[in-house]
């Protein structure tokens, strides 16, 4: 069974010497999570990842869901009883505003834990997942009275949450959805239609599920301008708000899938089921993308939750299975063979991984400090900066971490030889569950457009130039620095590269879309090595700084962050060469075939 | 259910117009073998793999093997009728020696054949495909009468044939292993000991199942210098040469793994089973790399297989699936959306996989014609020449094309959306497919090593130095021609990046042989991708040549291959840039953390 250790200690370097946790501490939500509050949380959801999740993912994945002739449908062994840890626990509203009930925790908290659980049993991190952003949508949208009813059981996780987008013939383009929903005459409206790919669906884990649907109102008009956003509960809410009738809902199938088996994907048939508007009549896209953008930073983690698994699981094995000599002599002699962590070819994948990983947990943690910083900030000004880093950086951390997280775990099995195909020692499972993020919740190639097209030129491309500017102030502020210079000329042709990719955009996208097109994911994974990049450059630092203040019994920890930072400048982030390459080489020979030549 | 239709126009177009057919007809092999009966023969092969083959892939996936307590394993259903239509059609013997009963046809043949019967089933073409590495094994070191006993059966396809290395504890490291062999006196052994990860060790399609195991003689030296071949059938053969006694082997347990469930991955108990030495006793890994090497060769050729039915399938999904408009405006506006072929991202993913899939299958036809003309050249130093290229080539052809071939089965399943991650669509089953490609017959890793610290170096560069000489030239002799200079250019610019990294290498790996490990991987996938650039610069000189000379009637086809190539050329090619800057960064970051670091 593979093994799973929360990286504690990898978080609490970030928050403390690269979020610089301790000035943050006169702010909401900070005020009541010092360092030490902070590290106990991070304890706990560590120990409930280990103890409580991971022992149900390898059996979750082998079992499934199961679905009952009725309609009902049962969550793998020990799912439900985790659940009601996790719930117990209160968890689920660790960041959520505490006048529904929450702990008003930052959501840096709220994201590593949701990494550790991720980690350690992705499938079973999706019931609740989905809550936060049906909390955020009603929060945003929804009317007092709607906020009453179910955000405090949605926070305190007795009920959970669904975003229902999917139809069969429409996904990414939501202008082609069918569901119905006809006012009912007292303010609610009755909703039919099948949504498919429904995450947590249906369950039994919590006492209601709160799907919030969207739906076009009889005579709205066509294309994305008529689609409502709705509530509609799996039970109807009584006077007392406690779950009351069943309303007309139901799961219609399993999806038969390629993972995270210990999740229900369901398609959901809606049959005149009582729903209630959430926000402005025809305006439902814009709030279904509140809840978007939040569980867009999910999918993101997911990626390098399960790298991250991966990547212990394939080191603890590099470093027991006895195979060849090293290159350079034997180095356990008294042994039949070295093991094979003497390989440079393995270190070479280890390597890898841990760079990707490290990088990409910084950057999560960097955002959800933004997404704090957007509400609480000191002023205006800093709020508006974090919120931009937000918009700019969500299809970032949602693409390039699920991309790379996919590759960690496929370059993790291939740590395992022969038995990383098998069944038994679970990586291959890391492989199928990591494959997913890079599509659900927009795929990639939608969270390439979305920042090509969309979050790039937004404001003026305000939030872009203040990202070069806070990445090429770093490397001048500390090119001088010895320490630093490899690493800050390294970023800084990262950053030059990306800078040129954005001119170039300018220049030839406006006259001929297609340029941005063929371009956006390339641009998106140059955008992600940069900001990679510039996560290293400050971990480097900070690390160096801590060396150097000789105040450090995390010594070895330091050292082995300065020899990971620098394999990634040397031999990840060249990539941005590349990247620069294929986008100015324009969009000619993508588009020069006909549809039927392919 | 996944559609497939062989691609027998470029397979037409590779051996008529790159490798000049024409001009080997004098040769044995090829006598047989004008244009129209190549394809006959490729028709023939693609019928049985779209009409008989690939109705069986999904349902064997599903299905997979079943073994009974008695150790008997059935294949999934329509396995063993669809192998009496092969092995009736003679197509285990299409390469064959005609002197034990094979057809005597040219590799390159049976190499395209082999392609279609992959790409419909790869599971179904693990059962015939070892047999071929047995037969030549057999051929190169067993006694005439074990050549007379298995060979006319194996080549009719009567009897199937494994390849049997692999133990728990050993598995790259074949000097670990522990099976023994005592001798019975009679000029017969006794062998000993347990194989695993066996691919058809036991099922029922054939009507004896022929076992080449190694194993370490009574008394032999330790490590790799004591292995031995036997053969060790799993029915012995009377003295009339048919299946008499049952031997003393037996399955022992299915391996339960990530794809190819419709192939019987074996446990293999060997207890006390007879078998009989091939060749010299202690020097079965030479007759073992035998057959391994035509294997390697088979297994890149799957990847590639994997790679272009995900493609198909990937490019009717992309010409039917309505979804959003085009950024230049509605392609289709009598539709409710466009194609998503329309949109830049998509044409990126489908144009990035037949440009590897298209630049592989002409190294996999090209490197099979040297295996012919390493056999039937005219003249010894034509003979060492082709035989220097299949050693060059074999780890590029099985560490690239199943590289290649596994990212193009994800990318074709990111074309599907969500839908590729459903069971249904048959496209994620392409993905767990292709996974095992890049693990067996020595990883990815092995073969880099095989590559940078073996066949590199072997005769003082011999091989290596030909195939620079050899692109070299064709840069040179076509740069001065409009229509290829583009091509000559970029390839030129990728040959000088290949010959930068192999200088690095001498100058580096001697003293330190870290670099040469560390180096290993970026280093053949650099070698692939100029390997490629090559392909394509003789597929854009044949395709020009043909358009100008006004003959062509497949004028559609030509210019849809001048395009691809072109889109390798500036999208894919420029990629050995960040290979080398890999390469040179050196082994000092990826080594720098210890053991326990990890």
């Amino acid at each position: 069974m593979p093994v799973y250790r929360a990286p504690q200690d990898d978080v609490l370097f970030l928050i403390r010497d690269v979020l610089e946790w301790d000035r943050l501490g006169h702010l909401p939500r900070f005020r009541d999570a010092p360092l030490d509050v902070a590290g106990a949380v991070l304890g706990e959801a560590g120990r409930i990842a280990t103890e409580v999740l991971l022992p149900l993912n390898q059996s979750g994945d082998r079992e499934g869901c199961r679905r009952a002739e009725d309609g009902s449908v049962t969550a793998p062994k020990g799912f439900r009883e985790a659940y009601a840890t996790y719930r117990d626990g209160g968890w689920a509203g660790l960041a959520a505003d505490p006048a529904f009930g929450g702990q008003g925790l930052p959501q840096v908290l709220w994201t590593a834990t949701s990494e550790f659980m991720a980690s350690a049993n992705v499938a079973f991190s999706l019931y609740p997942v989905l809550s936060t952003g049906a909390v955020e949508a009603i929060a945003a949208h929804g009317t007092p009275e709607q906020k009453a009813v179910y955000l405090p059981k949605l926070v305190e996780g007795r009920w959970t949450g669904t975003m229902n987008l999917t139809e069969p013939h429409c996904g990414t383009d939501l202008g082609l959805l069918r569901t119905k929903a006809v006012p009912a005459g007292d303010g609610s409206y009755r909703i039919s239609g099948q949504k498919i790919f429904i995450s947590a669906g249906e369950h039994d884990l919590s006492d209601n599920i709160v799907h919030l649907v969207l739906a076009r109102i009889e005579g709205a008009p066509a294309g994305v301008k008529g689609i409502s956003m709705f509530v509609v509960p799996k039970f109807l809410p009584d006077a007392s708000g406690e779950p009351g009738a069943r309303n007309a809902l139901s799961c219609g199938a399993l999806e038969r899938k390629m993972g995270i088996h210990g999740n229900a994907t369901c398609v959901m048939n809606y049959d005149g089921a009582t729903g209630w508007l959430i926000g402005e009549a025809d305006k439902g896209l814009r709030a279904m993308f509140t809840m978007m953008n939040g569980a867009r930073l999910c999918v993101g983690l997911q990626g390098l939750a399960i790298g991250e698994i991966a990547y212990q699981n394939a080191a603890a094995y590099a470093r027991e299975r006895l195979q060849g000599r090293a290159l350079s002599g034997a180095k356990a002699p008294e042994k039949p063979a070295d093991p094979i962590i003497v390989h440079p070819d393995v270190r070479r994948m280890l390597m890898t991984i841990r760079a990707f990983n490290e990088a990409g947990r910084a950057l999560s943690l960097l955002t959800a400090l933004k997404v704090d910083l957007a509400h609480v900030g000191e002023d205006a000004a800093e709020r508006q900066a974090a919120e931009d880093w937000v918009g700019l950086l969500t299809p970032v951390v949602k693409g390039v971490l699920t991309d790379r997280g996919f590759e960690n775990a496929v370059t993790a099995q291939q740590v395992f030889g022969g038995h990383g195909y098998i069944e038994e020692w679970g990586v291959e499972q890391f492989v199928r569950d990591a494959r997913i993020a890079q599509i659900y919740e927009g795929t990639n190639g939608v969270q390439a457009l979305d920042l090509v097209g969309r979050k790039l030129a937004l404001n003026g491309g305000r939030a872009v130039q203040a990202f070069f500017a806070e990445v090429g102030a770093f490397c001048e502020a500390n090119r001088q620095s010895d320490a630093l210079n490899p690493t800050t000329k390294a970023l800084k042709k990262g950053l030059n590269d990306l800078q040129q990719a954005t001119l170039w955009l300018m220049g030839n996208a406006v006259a001929k879309p297609d340029n941005a097109g063929a371009a956006a994911s390339d641009y998106m994974h140059l955008f992600g090595l940069v900001a990679f990049g510039y996560m290293w450059g400050r971990m480097i630092k900070a690390a160096t700084e801590r060396l150097a203040a000789d105040e450090a019994g995390d010594r070895a920890f330091l050292d082995t962050k300065l020899a990971t930072g620098r394999f990634f400048m040397e031999r990840l982030l060249p990539e941005t060469g590349l990247r620069l390459a294929r986008i100015s080489a324009g969009a000619d020979s993508t588009m020069a075939l006909a549809a039927e030549a392919f």
